[in-house]
């Protein structure tokens, strides 16, 4: 596939007209061809009444019809997987045998939606029967089930360049839920965006489906992002990034005059607690495993375990070496972006100004963008002091908290924010404490892991990637896992209506055969 | 019971000092006994500190103690019904009698969600097993099941002072979820609030309850309700009222410093379609039920229709007569509150200034706050010509609207903002139309009734009392029926965990019995 630079918008590929840009290699620092035109307010209208011009037909696709489109963009994404792959790693930095295996799972999880389609389970379709007889007033029939929200608007985000971008989840579950999407391209990986965005739209094209189902936009700065927020077409928005980026999104979509509904995943530093008995039996190689995994992606993750807490006592000194020496020995890696690299050392700054110690650093950097890896420590005392050290840093660095009891472990515990995710490390003498613990960790996070570092995250029925704020802007909700659908769904009942008029799902021989809920059983 | 007027706050009794108030008669437009003390942000404080300190707790209960817990509340709703109805008629001017019935449905609403909580279902439990073979990478075991979001803020609203308020659909929904519960009561029912608080605080204390999980304030103005709003232990509000009461609430929250979920049900003219066919048949009819349904509660009512749509042609005539009659022959009656009768003033002069002509008057009013009824009638250009018409006049008001044709009543259909209902009334041949009008209503609606007026509200699995915005401030939720239970719940993933560990619904030998997904099926 040549790059056109080109925004696909609908079936056309616009030369948009705000100023062009070309990708940054970040392992040379050095800009790649070819140019990308850049839109604005202009290219989002268009996108925008596409997107809602195709509602009414996309969303009343059968769900076989529906499923099957699903797993054709399943197709086409393998079909490029090598040149997406090639692409996304000259724009990251990160490797492409890696990328290989994340294009891959983008298109299982096509698969996966496709699956969710068939199934129909996520109508919830529920039928109340009239009760002609009931005393003192009949009942009437009532019907219920979940239709698409609207045109949703999704931004890709930079660090998973694949999975969690143009042809992420959130597509993947929009596009299921029956609601038409206008992307909105990082700029960090145009290329592979572009690639991207004209697989799922060829399969578009070849299903016969309406062209506004599927459109990229793209811009400099915050433009085409703030146009996109407002649009009165639009009626939700999915964001996976910074706090500071989210929240101005999610702030600027409830001043809208009609609020949407905004769901942001942004920030969680993963906590991962390790109970005595586990630290004396296997600290060492819970410590290994702790940096095995943050090191991942760079540290590049909203799922990396940022935070390693421990009661000094046997097995802690164990666990500092495991974690010093794997981060001793990890090279320096390519970063996403000069935004990134440069927050990083922003932020080993803003932990030795709060008061951790940094006690080990990893190779040294070779080239401009890469990131070193850096271990730091603080005592409970300390690191209750300042909250500033319980916020993410977003890379290869960790925070080791040295907890002088089990009272100041629950303390620590209750002092963070919401988090995607936290880690228990224990052994079954640890159990009491496990419990005194788990209520804390439930009101703070959306997924608690025992005995496992948090990082991959599967993607499945009950996977959960979502957690109170400022994780998310709606615990309500996950942006993984088969549940991401939910955020695209509202409910419709239907009262009275005559059987040929109800929606296929409803109709009293339940022609699509999915699962029913009636009178609540 | 003997009204104190004092704030039952946990198993205080507060005598707060921000100044006291009087009930309202509004038959007689005059004030009536006891004093009712006004708090302040410390009684809000107050509150939700031990709506905090008893989430734990109370979140915690097995299915069983909560459904028991609803039942007793039900229960000693009975007992207090005769008292309840009592006052509460004579703070609202409702008749004592439809109040008894609304109090009987109250009751019904907390056995209902008992039944709820007993099942389990809500939990939305969720199973993928291990899959310690699978290739490239074993899958871990992952469950996961919804959890209470919080401590919550509820608003009374002011129409139906039991249904809508105190022990509402959202205070029974809230705790069957597991939430402890600040009410913020309203101000135009004291006398009614505090029986209904004093009868859930009572049996909070048999069952042994921590004292936080429910508590009522009341304030002058909006203190109090900000303060709850903006208070950082409360992690959700639902609130009934009107668009501009509800957006500030709504915008109030957004701007804190951790946004949280706020549902506000606001406004809806539950438009009615009359098709051809119908019209031409049971015009007179379809008028004379419009009317009777509309004048129910004095059209103070979220689900009042308030605009009747037709082609104009045969039926027309009878169609505007049988409503004529209906609204000519109603008696003035006695409306809320002073504010609302000012406002229903105001709100006829706007549809009159607005071009719809003031067609029919029902009998004179006799006392200060006496709602006169009224028929207003524009043509469809008219209707489109100004967008005021299509906005909620709150009392005994209806417009009538004369459609020159099928693509002009298309044209108005897609002329509404969001809405909880809508109607289409209708005969087999009107049904090519019917099938055009569906996915315009679909977009816009929570609810659409075939040949039935949209009030009364069923309370049972499938109903919906949500719609698109500015019906609701989220469309994916609904305030009534069952599943107005998942507006306080969020999912918690549970990941390798230790079997006697993980909350009982989801242990592998399923001791409660509850419904549960393994593998999506």
């Amino acid at each position: 596939m040549t790059l056109t630079g080109m925004l696909p918008i609908g079936a056309a590929d616009i030369a948009a007209t705000e100023g062009t840009m070309k990708a940054l290699n970040p392992a040379t620092n050095r800009e790649i061809e070819p140019d990308f035109t850049l839109g604005g307010r202009a290219e989002v209208d268009l996108a925008a009444r596409l997107a809602d011009e195709a509602f009414d037909a996309y969303s009343h696709t059968t769900l076989a019809a529906r499923a099957a489109f699903l797993e054709r963009i399943a197709d086409n994404l393998d079909a490029v997987r090598a040149e997406l792959a090639g692409r996304a790693a000259l724009e990251t930095g990160l490797p492409a045998a890696q990328l290989e295996v994340e294009a891959a799972k983008a298109a299982t999880q096509f698969r996966q939606f496709a699956e969710v389609v068939r199934r129909g389970r996520f109508l919830q379709a529920t039928i109340d029967p009239a009760q002609p007889e009931r005393q003192p007033r009949p009942r009437m029939d009532h019907r219920m089930q979940k239709i698409a929200i609207g045109p949703v608007a999704i931004f890709g985000a930079s660090n998973f360049p694949i999975s969690y971008s143009v042809a992420g989840g959130d597509t993947a579950s929009a596009l299921a839920a029956g609601c038409t999407v206008v992307l909105k391209a990082h700029n960090a990986h145009p290329g592979a965006s572009e690639i991207m965005a004209r697989a799922i739209r060829k399969v578009v094209q070849e299903c016969g489906l309406p062209q506004g189902v599927f459109s990229m936009v793209r811009g400099a700065g915050n433009a085409v992002g703030e146009a996109l927020v407002d649009h009165p077409l639009i009626k939700a928005v999915t964001f996976t990034g910074s706090e500071g980026g989210g929240m101005a999104l999610y702030r600027r979509a409830q001043r809208r005059p009609d609020p949407i509904p905004v769901f942001t995943e942004m920030t969680s530093v993963n906590p991962t607690f390790v109970l005595p008995h586990a630290l004396s039996v296997r600290g060492g190689a819970i410590g290994d495993g702790f940096a095995e995994r943050m090191l991942v992606n760079v540290g590049q993750a909203c799922l990396k375990p940022a935070i390693l807490l421990a009661v000094e006592g046997p097995g802690f000194d164990a666990l500092r070496e495991g974690l010093s020496a794997r981060i001793a020995s990890a090279p320096a890696r390519t970063m996403l972006t000069p935004d990134i690299h440069g927050a990083y050392r922003t932020g080993l700054e803003r932990l030795e100004a709060g008061g951790a110690a940094r006690i080990t650093e990893g190779a040294s950097p070779s080239a401009d963008l890469d990131g070193r890896a850096a271990l730091f420590e603080v005592d409970g005392t300390g690191f209750l002091a300042d909250s500033t050290l319980s916020e993410e840093v977003f890379g290869p660095a960790a925070l080791l908290v040295k907890v002088r009891d089990e009272e100041e472990l629950i303390a620590v515990a209750k002092s963070f924010r919401g988090q995607l995710s936290a880690a228990m490390h224990m052994e079954d003498a640890d159990a009491a404490l496990a419990r005194r613990l788990l209520p804390i960790l439930e009101r703070r996070t959306g997924r608690i892991v025992v005995n496992a570092f948090a990082h991959p995250q599967e993607v499945s029925h009950a996977s959960i990637h979502g957690g109170p704020f400022p994780a998310t802007s709606d615990s309500r909700f996950t942006s993984v896992g088969m549940s991401a659908i939910d955020r695209f769904l509202r409910p419709v009942s239907y009262q009275g209506f005559p059987d040929a008029l109800l929606p296929e799902a409803l109709r009293q021989d339940n022609p699509l055969g999915v699962p029913r809920i009636v009178d609540g059983a």
